[in-house]
């Protein structure tokens, strides 16, 4: 049996005639993108651009809602009523599947953006309101979410399709968090090791921390940050390692398709 | 055959801790609600709520697309190209339905707001880029339109689901257009004075022009405009008496049932 | 000599078309007003209405600057960077300078509006940013705070002008805090029990907690809530009993001049 | 007698996380800049980023106000009550003093960003509006305009100081306007060109339209255009043209000293 992979980054995050990010090539390289939803970033010409290249591209398409925040670029936390937020994605849910509609697409899956994504991580109230839009806006969504978050936790309450995710360029604590990227080297830069790291990865089944612990681990996806300069080679490098290595790369659907 | 006609009136244009209007009061008058989208006014929260109380009520749920532009309440002429028009436009209908699903309702109809729907009247390039935003999104959304815009013409034109609207509290030009609200006495005020030329324009087919010119109309919904003093008594007055008479007043969708 | 005591509110909140606070009522009673800067509410014809209004009615100008957040109307906690805080409240200084030269004042005081106070009561940089903004647009600028925050700390540490406050309408728990609106009785809506507490702050320099503790107390400004309904009621008793009690109510200029 | 000229452009108009232009290699040629003040681009923290870089390089330093509309970075056309437009440009004015005060210099001069220039350009009202907004904060502050519009006339009407400026890198017609960009051969790529002709404007004061018309004109301040990809190559060339020819490149306020 062939093992297969998914690959994830975020996309489309520019925002009128401010551009961010090298979508094309990031394109050429994942099989699923999470697409800015208009609060934090990328508005609707932008969404529009985007699901129509993944579609060309054979690309999956998730939502990637954020705050309300283009300043902040959703990066800084914002302390919502848990129900605010929750309309507020169920509101970007809609929008971008609005915006597929010009791909003839469907939105696949969900993963929240920046200080979203973080405070989702570790506050049930916020990761379950996240699963509440999703339920209501459309169920069948997958919920891409790290292991051991309350973003999992809440996606198994509410009976979510629930998809993990793993990091290509990033290191790992002992206790199997990400290290903070304040730390030195916690982003992984060299092509060479993020290739050995992700290969013991998805043909072992688990990390290694920084420490040199080794955790068993069960993901769905693979996220590549594109905002590293040297993303695009590290990125490329482990496609290519991981293809090498027999290892097919496919869209989310169709990894979670069994 | 029972007489049938609706009754349409923008609502949910609230924002945050901003409030505006009375969509209790017109929730019980009207028969369609043309929902604010969060361009102009009108956030998640405010949508979600105004979808749930409009299907308590049995009130068919449309869209009310404006431009980005909260501080100036979608009543600020914005030149866009009209490309972005239709995006803009198709985001705010994907939101919505993202909102109703809260309601478990469908949106049924388009109709822009202020200052977009004033340009859509008169600009065909705008007309076209709504229209071309509902046949993406969703081809049997009815474009709900003055008779004789070119928001008309480009419903035609796309062959989309068309309702024409006529007006419960304004006066008419010769021409049939809607006279300046700026001319003293374009508004109607007086409830009298609107039951009598409502039921003329149900009755008889014909909109009485301010100089006497009879003109034969063919309209599907009357509109409510919520934001004078005395809409409410005009409106309240207007509907009592066109069931008085034995008009029913139904939903968009029931309306164009035939 | 005459005993004298400030009176300061909120002003100035509204945004475009949307209208919050009974702004005229309450430059009737206070001496003082903090002026949305624009980013939580307050656009700038708000901004100069407000200071033109001001000055028709003897009343003092500060600024009162909140998180970039029209929707949350400043009442979310925005976690920033402080320098980034620091230029947003310096800008809002600037801005409300030049909306004041359409009255030929100049602004006197800040106070930080909702989560923006909040947070910098206890937050110290939040609280020294907002302090070096001040001390670099206008370093004559009182800053308006409650005791014992860290707000009074930053003024006192960088050494500038000093106004405290406190509360006409919520109780205060045994540590001198505010006691939570959340907690039952917080707020104060009889006019004659704020006259009686206002008057022994006012003539006894002390406040009396919730469970009848006696706290000395140094204060400048009493402070009036806008958006209680019972507000105008209340502030306007407090304002005719401090005057038959012989208290001289002044602007807060006039209160620092000694 | 030495011959003088300034140079102008715009600058900081990246927003959060969001860059746009090459403000440091710009701010290497040119003598003056129009720093956008929030509404269109350019955040608290930009505009303090480029007022203190301004001071270090001796380069003066405007406002540069545009429309409420970071999504359309100020290039669409809004429709507005002038004065309501007034005040949104005094807004602007008295927040760049704010950012201004951090670098200790003082804003020199004002000129309107994209479709707002543009529209104030042939609409007197707009201009005027600009132009009330200037005397108000600061009647000291240079129109800085093009020859033969409505701002022109503004600020002579207004009696405000006024600033003629020309263009390095544009065709003209035989009106003495700008060509418009649509027209193939518009902007001019070629540094040889712009050199050329830039020196024929500043030495012989004249114009040569595309035609090969000879306009006399007035002019202040060459304007520089950092958006099109030649552009630095190009305003670096008519800098040292210039100043081969023996042009001494100043500041817009010594420039005006006469």
């Amino acid at each position: 049996m062939t093992l297969r992979m998914n690959i994830n980054a975020d996309m489309g995050e520019g925002y009128g005639h401010y551009d961010i990010g090298d979508d094309d090539a990031i394109l050429k390289i994942v099989t699923s993108v999470n697409v800015a939803c208009g609060m934090h970033g990328g508005d609707a010409t932008v969404m529009r651009d985007v699901c129509l290249k993944a579609k060309e591209n054979g690309v999956s398409v998730g939502a990637h809602p954020g705050f309300n925040d283009v300043w902040g670029f959703g990066r800084r936390q914002i302390q919502m009523r848990p129900s605010d937020l929750e309309y507020l994605v169920a509101y970007q849910l809609g929008a971008l599947a609005g915006m597929a509609a010009y791909a003839g697409i469907k939105v696949t899956h969900v993963k929240p953006h920046g200080a979203l994504n973080n405070m989702a991580a570790v506050n049930a109230d916020y990761a379950v309101a996240i699963g509440r839009a999703m339920k209501t806006v459309d169920p069948s969504l997958w919920y891409l979410a790290l292991s051991g978050t309350e973003m999992e936790k809440a996606a198994l309450a509410l009976d979510l399709p629930l998809a993990r995710e793993a990091f290509i360029d990033r290191m790992y604590d002992d206790d199997g968090n990400l290290q903070s990227r304040t730390i030195p080297g916690s982003v992984i830069r060299d092509p060479e090791v993020a290739v050995e790291r992700t290969l013991r990865m998805v043909l072992d089944g688990e990390i290694i921390s920084v420490n040199g612990k080794k955790m068993p681990t069960k993901f769905d996806s693979l996220c590549l940050h594109g905002d590293e300069p040297t993303a695009i080679a590290v990125a490329s490098a482990v496609r290519k390692g991981m293809e090498a290595a027999g290892i097919k790369v496919v869209t989310l659907p169709e990894m979670m398709a069994g």
